[in-house]
């Protein structure tokens, strides 16, 4: 593994802004690494949400210069048996709660090692069975930015936890199952369909395409190239910035208009 | 220009802080400008409020130092024809999308060069129609916070989308009609009134002032010092810290109470 | 007294992140000290709630490495006689009004001297009556992180605004009337008990130790050592990352299930 860092930390976590807990965890990374800089990626996981903080991991991490730490905090199992984790690809490292949320990195990273933090030398003197984000996760982030190898901090394993995202599913030749993955804060529903899906291999991308997505009791036609392109209240479909399919609405809320959850499923027809 | 950049890159933008927009950014200007060291501004500014966006821009960016970036995103524009732009002044510079949320500018800064941003090598390799702050002005901001030279990004241009803030209206020798360009967390009411508004210029500042604000079905009559000053539910005026006239309740919501909104009309009347 | 900064200044304030404030504050640091590195800690204390940003800060600056300047701006009595502060310890300087919201310090460091800000040129050069976080505490800190000597900022004082936490009530030979001081994002009850107070000195600590909470019509009897211990919808005690105990449900909202309150008191009986 040829990762070697670069100082830089990121934090994802369900901890919101409320409470001293992230400003902790950077009192602790800060304590071992002064030279550290820490990055928030979000606090506004929905509290215990795993397959949401992976969502925002998997669409973040990459975006970081090679050489980054990334601490994700989604840890309703603390204290419990699921084990601390950390995880290095040849670019990134990754710390957090084996409970699923670190496992979309096996499907971007070519090699990834995994080790069980299991070494107290490297945590606080003294772990809480409440907060290991700042009693363990925080001080092995601060050290590995600071270049301690990954080996001493605990055996290395392989059967960790994984998470599946819903694949789009197949219900007739010209007909898919898609399933909303997330709801982004301007009301956009952000699908697991990519144009792949959508596009056969030997047919050209884009506007050619024709579907129809059935959705809250409604048939959406149209693919926009840009969001200003919606007219009214009428909602339509985009290439999301992620290479996902979006449905969403111009300067409002698609969410609130089809009233639409995560984890929802709709059709898509090819026509 | 004498411009100068000191690697600090501020942000403002209405992406909220419960996606993984701002952190991408962050990712973003810090893989080509390791040294960055970016600000938050506001991340809350209202979904495409570009007025919103404008009056946070105008009253902070000035507190930084010489050299600073200020990148600004709401932008509902996003992939439609409307420009990318870059201005910078001596002292600072901006990135934005030309929808006049940097227009604010031009009042407070001598010498303002602006750029249309079009030489696509300093964007990312694959730039998307629905998210130009990764793509295009998170790493310009980083390119600029390096010392590139404006002139690369594109050609000069002049004609850029303005906004004006509404200005009191004279209604009567003694009487004008302000507007309420800001409701701030606390509650306060920021109108668009400064006390030169006020004042005849022959007239000595402050205590002596006597004035009548119609607002709500109520009338303000006082003119206090401190917010403490301010007595039970009783509101008041107060010169705030952006020397603008401010309607506020002691520790309470003037909005709440007045049932008050941004660009809500009020008559004052000097006594 | 052995303060010598680190560059690093953390900021606790009922701000919000709506508004430019923060922002601004940031920029007047940066500004005076170009090599500060600003941390927030919450900047959601409710608005004006000094007690509320005492535990905020005396449960999260000592997480920070020795050098490290505090500043806390929730001041309800902004521009009013109130007393700006500067206060150091051995390891940590504070700056923040003289409302009681710093007097924590005193619980946790040996030594502390406390100076009245009085050096006008230390401040910005027009300080507003409304706004002394941009105006006085940013600058003051900025210049602490410097390595300035904070006799230079104003005469030494000693008999500062202090908050005393509810300690608990003895009601008879096993019962006590605790408090609880704060709930936290999660709806967890972090109250004024330590295990110091359910546990006699000769006592092992832990396990064997049985109790009954009476809080919301509820009989809370069980101690959990984590928080996944806990059983569907049924609240429990936990001694919490702050060694205080709280009372929590897991993967809910023990503030919701008990309609409880900050402040609010409740029995505990010691079986």
């Amino acid at each position: 593994l040829s990762f070697a860092p670069n100082s830089i930390v990121t934090f994802t976590t369900d901890f919101g802004l409320d409470d001293p807990y992230v400003g902790i965890m950077k009192g602790v990374v800060l304590s071992l690494n002064r030279a550290a800089h820490v990055v928030d990626i979000s606090h506004r996981i929905p509290a215990h949400d795993i397959v949401a903080a992976m969502l925002v991991l998997r669409s973040s991490y990459s975006y970081f210069p090679a050489g980054t730490v990334h601490v994700v905090v989604v840890d309703p199992g603390v204290g419990s048996r699921r084990r601390p984790l950390l995880m290095v690809s040849d670019k990134h490292a990754f710390v957090g709660p084996d409970n699923g949320v670190l496992s979309c990195v096996f499907q971007k990273e070519r090699t990834v090692r995994v080790f069980h933090l299991t070494e107290e030398r490297h945590f606080l003197k003294i772990v809480s069975s409440t907060f290991h984000g700042r009693d363990i996760f925080a001080p092995v982030a601060a050290q590995i930015s600071c270049g301690t190898s990954p080996e001493l901090f605990g055996p290395e394993i392989e059967d960790i936890v994984r998470i599946e995202l819903p694949l789009p599913r197949r219900l007739g030749p010209n007909k898919l199952l898609g399933t909303i993955l997330r709801i982004d804060k301007f009301g956009n529903l952000i699908t697991n369909l990519s144009l792949d899906h959508l596009v056969g291999p030997r047919q050209s991308e884009g506007s050619n395409l024709r579907f129809k997505v059935s959705l809250g009791g409604r048939n959406i036609l149209r693919l926009c190239q840009s969001y200003s392109e919606g007219m009214g209240e009428e909602p339509f479909a985009i290439l999301g910035s992620a290479d996902l399919l979006e449905i969403s609405v111009n300067q409002a809320s698609a969410a609130e208009l089809l009233e639409a959850q995560a984890t929802q499923e709709f059709e898509i027809e090819v026509l």
